[in-house]
């Protein structure tokens, strides 16, 4: 088989781990890490993969799609010069509702233009957990469903309270309080510039905060708290037809940044199949997603 | 929105749910209902549904689909002849492996000809769980899938001991055992012509237990034991990238002819919007199985 050759934007957590599934998969080729530095001639490598690091994409050779692992309002600008010039893409898109939707839009243009594709939000809430979500309501029409976060380490949680004067350093971990509700725990490493009830009092009037019972820890090192692993646990009662008491269930216990690029990888099997466009996970098919025969995968595990 | 209109083929408690999810929805419309035996001018009814019962599904105005709630291997040589006059159909068709894909190849064929759809194997196992089975090796593409089915009555295996000599009425219970092993639970009414401990034996050895722990039980009254719940745990520990310890699962706690209905429904409403040919659930985008605007999902569930 060849290889379709993919580009990882942005080295992170999640770049390091689409690296990795790419490198694992059989019909993708890494072929290089695109970084905001990155010295002439430099290499990077992980666990099953090594390749060259550059900092613009045209500096690689033969890419035909390129995995976005990066936050998205920043990479969004190169989202479209990539779809425009041919390059599909993927990203992890993290909003829900309106600002999601006109993104897929905004994408799509640039993607019929460059006769690409664009699979966004393609994590694992937004993404995996959407498909779940879908499949909860084709089963059970009518119902509730509850997502529930956690425990684990949330990115944007962790990345407000920096911002935020006094502190040093801060992770934030996502806490399920039940049925779709959240605490948040943030352990906070202070600079001395100002006292710990401050800076408590401003993270909790935080606007990613304010909504949630938060609880605030002072600590002398910060990266004792921090963990690669999340989870979730969706859960919906329903009814089929007229018939309630329909209980289901979706659990992941998942190392975050392994699993995004993962799912990414999948995500991007599935576009280079679609016709030019930008999709969501909802969008697609699952057997796209996986790189067997779809004669093998019927006969394997339907 | 006008409603597509569609028969329910076969009223067993499947052809019940069925009716019942159609009912439900918001863009179907129940045609009728076909049977063996129906008096000229009959109608059935359910919770939610009433409607005209015939033998032959001309009798019927205007349908576009039909979903077949029957042993499909009877019920297969009426989908070709409908997939060929144009009519769409979806089956529950609950063989896996080589029958799965020769059947999918055989009604493509007469789906081509008609211009139609069929969706094949669209019940909850095989079908949603299929599609689970799907995104757990799309999140970690190695590792060990596990279905944990039970407990609930197996149809099939019910079916079977009532055909051994000696058995009035029997229910075949599924027990999960762990790990992808089942245990049954055989619960017989004798007719008085055998005695119980030839009967079990027969029970034993028959094909459909040869394989599984079987307990077989002697009782007045069969019809006690039966209840419509059924479940399934589908537990998968991989791997994404080579980062290991993925933990993921899915849990039903369901009842099964409501469920399965149900989820025809959805699968009927993706094969419509498909190119003629026969689909399993995995080949189907979870968005095309719900009937809200692609938009409107896209800003609430994703």
């Amino acid at each position: 088989m060849q290889r379709t050759r993919v580009a990882v934007v942005g080295l992170g957590n999640v770049g390091r781990g689409a690296a990795e599934a790419l490198a694992a998969s059989p019909d993708f080729e890494l072929a290089g890490v695109v970084r905001r530095r990155a010295e002439p001639g430099e290499r990077v490598a992980g666990p099953n993969w090594e390749a060259p690091a550059v900092t613009r994409i045209d500096e690689l050779d033969e890419v035909h799609a390129a995995l976005m692992c990066g936050p998205t309002r920043e990479l969004e600008p190169m989202e479209h010069t990539l779809l425009r010039s041919g390059i599909s893409v993927v990203d992890t898109f993290d909003m829900h509702g309106e600002p999601l939707w006109n993104h897929k839009q905004s994408l799509a243009a640039s993607a019929l233009e460059g006769h690409s594709s664009a699979v966004i939000a393609a994590g694992w809430d937004p993404g995996a957990d959407s498909v779940i979500r879908a499949l909860l309501e084709i089963i059970a029409p009518t119902g509730i469903t509850y997502t529930n976060f956690g425990p684990g380490m949330s990115m944007g949680h962790s990345v407000a309270v920096r911002a935020i004067p006094g502190v040093a350093d801060a992770v934030s971990i996502t806490l399920p309080a039940g049925y779709g509700r959240h605490r948040r725990a943030v352990y906070v490493e202070l600079d001395g510039s100002r006292p710990f009830a401050d800076v408590k009092s401003d993270i909790r009037r935080d606007p990613y905060f304010v909504r949630d019972e938060t609880d605030v820890f002072e600590v002398d090192c910060v990266s004792q708290a921090a963990d690669p692993g999340h989870g979730v646990v969706i859960d919906r009662k329903g009814a089929s037809g007229r018939t309630g008491n329909q209980l289901l269930r979706w659990e992941m216990r998942i190392t975050n940044p392994s699993v995004t690029g993962q799912i990414m990888v999948g995500a991007l099997r599935a576009g280079l199949k679609k016709a030019p466009g930008a999709y969501t996970l909802i969008e697609l098919a699952v057997a796209d997603m996986l790189p067997e025969a779809l004669e093998d995968l019927v006969k394997r595990i339907v």
